[in-house]
């Protein structure tokens, strides 16, 4: 596949969309796939879609789909819930494969829920427990050998800063802790080696690069030599080893399976599945190196003709995930001034103006043409206007 | 609202739907509501559509549509997850509030999923935890004083046997215990009155007798009093009081909303939105009525015509949710020569035939005709066919 390839999905016209990296676009056989479902196959199947259309392996199906994306065996990956729960499996498990630690690492550039779900999970176990936060540039001299587990989101949700996965994932075990990688801004960004890095645990969304639409599910890896000794906090009906005996007693599935929790969304995962068979024919080197050459004429574009923005993203692309930021202090007016304007990026708190890169359906004439608006909003300061002030519900 | 309202549904030709106790039927306005939402609000909207087509509100939005159907108080419901998830935030809340108690008290009539998350969640807190597990009949008498949490199913998965809510719930209290009942077989089938009886949580699914569709979210439900205090497992990002505030520490929401967790399945909610509209014209007490009236012709008429069927729910309506279940020891080939001749219910192990009484779509006309069916399959042993025997995935 050449990129863009702007026929594989619905983009609205007059829309420059560079929040991909927030909520990905609508494919093109999105949408049909969602009639299908809705009105064939449960409005005529009814009950027997379970069996007719394959329900009940859409968690493993999707999974396979999502494996080759982040580097990971078929067999490892398994889909639903919302990216915070698959985060809490993970970190349960995490630390019932170290029962003789106490301490949770991550850093202060972690996305916030990630840091909520873990001080839930540490609040239950007890006292004992610690959330230890550094920031992002001290996780490396942080890991010592008290940690049980390294919590850490691959790419920065305000930067875009990237860590180092092999390099972090490498020093974790050799402090003899359980790494888990939250790759919610890395999945179909930038290509991924989780079978290389030798991460035990990976957690990821797929509304954002994988474009499976709003509230779609997400995903967990594990490592499949952990498997079968890994026992489920969340012990759900559908990772049960034989959900439709209906044992009294929970006894996990042999496979990533027992990952699963409860009964999957079967129309958010169809319209998924739609999603990633684009991947299929995706060469994730390629759409990186087109990504970067795509954010070097942003960020230099940026750069001469918007002195007033400051770059909040490392300047070295390798360091950098899909997206590009910027701080200004009236960041979030100017940017609902883009919006308005047909540039849709987003805002993010306290002055972040964020900018998702993707080749998949964006072009150069794209990036320049966005960097035109940028231009006009912030040369002539359209963003001062009492409409662009007023903060909505979701930013 | 009169019964039946078949032309609120879009029902398959040729088909007598007894299974709406599993997964309800397509209410005619989702599909134009799914294509509405696909295309038009994500493929249209994209990120907007969080502020412009009130997505973020879905939870709440829902919740209070479901809060009369069950006799709840608006703004003391929200949706999301899974009904396994849901079990798991009420059970360790309940917990939190009964911190000097170590016992779980449940039934096994109670469906095995619930069984295996109080397993899960017991098992993370530690040894000391039990949970105690008595026949349903017993439950009552061993409501002692040694009980943290009391969780129970209201309606049978199986037999359709009905708990006495009120009263259980009282001798939970007396116990100074907490109550959490899981209502997927009730809410939409009988009239409930969480308020009346007082029980601190109720969790339930949507796909059943709400006809939210295959894999729509589930709900739970907490005592208003009781929110402010409670400090949710699963905190998740947008149960935050703050979410796009991005603290870096976890703030639960002053309301029931910090019983949400992760981001929200737009699509699946909105059609479950749609199936919720019709419930605003339903008198759950005539529905129940009618359920009753249609229930007792057909408990009759198999009686009279099908001697090999044993009727495994109670026969005293009041002691019954809106199914009933016959055993017989080719139950599973039986459902499915049924099935075959258009005549939808479900089989559970070991032997269990399931039917689904529902007046919103179903007329007396129906409830004699499926038992023309039953009666020509039991009679002539149309099940005893090699295709019938072998077991799908999905029973």
């Amino acid at each position: 596949m050449t990129f863009p390839r702007k026929d594989l999905f619905d983009l609205p016209a007059g829309v420059i969309y560079l929040d991909g990296n927030s909520l990905g676009p609508l494919p093109a056989t999105a949408a049909a796939r969602a009639a299908q479902v809705v009105s064939h196959e449960w409005g005529q199947g009814l009950i027997r879609g379970w069996n007719d259309h394959g329900w009940m392996d859409l968690p493993e199906r999707l999974g396979d789909r999502i494996a080759p994306i982040i580097g990971a065996p078929a067999g490892s990956v398994v889909v639903g819930d919302t990216l915070t729960i698959k985060v809490y499996q993970a970190l349960s498990a995490a630390l019932s494969l170290r029962p003789d630690r106490r301490v949770v690492l991550s850093d202060s550039g972690n996305f916030p829920a990630d840091l909520y779900i873990a001080e839930g999970l540490l609040g239950l176990l007890g006292e004992t427990y610690e959330l230890r936060i550094v920031a992002p540039e001290d996780v490396a001299g942080a890991i010592t050998d008290d940690i049980a587990a390294v919590l850490l989101t691959e790419v920065d949700y305000r930067t875009g800063r990237r860590h180092d996965m092999a390099d972090l994932t490498a020093r974790t075990h050799a402090a003899g802790a359980v790494s888990i990688w939250d790759l919610a801004h890395s999945a179909g960004a930038v290509p991924l080696d989780l079978e290389g890095c030798g991460a035990e645990f990976a957690v990821g969304c797929s509304y954002k690069f994988l474009n499976g639409g709003p509230g779609a599910p997400a995903f967990i890896y594990a490592r499949p030599d952990l498997v079968e000794g890994l026992r489920p906090t969340l012990a759900g009906w559908l990772g049960h080893a034989a959900p439709f005996a209906f044992e009294q007693g929970y006894r996990p599935a042999p496979s990533v399976s027992r990952l699963r929790v409860g009964t999957p969304p079967v129309v958010q995962m169809s319209l998924l599945e739609e999603a990633l068979k684009i991947w299929e024919g995706v060469d994730m080197t390629a759409l990186r190196a087109r990504a970067i050459d795509l954010s070097e004429i942003f960020i230099t574009e940026v750069a001469a003709r918007c002195p007033d923005l400051t770059l909040a993203s490392p300047r070295e692309a390798a360091r950098r995930g899909s997206q590009v930021s910027f701080s200004h202090p009236q960041g979030y007016a100017a940017m609902q001034a883009l919006i308005d304007r047909g540039v849709i990026g987003d805002f993010r708190a306290p002055d972040i103006m964020r900018f998702g890169i993707t080749p998949l359906y964006l072009d150069e004439g794209d990036i320049r043409a966005a960097v035109d608006v940028l231009e006009e909003v912030m040369t002539n300061r359209l963003w001062d206007d009492p409409k662009y002030l007023e903060r909505k519900a979701v930013t």
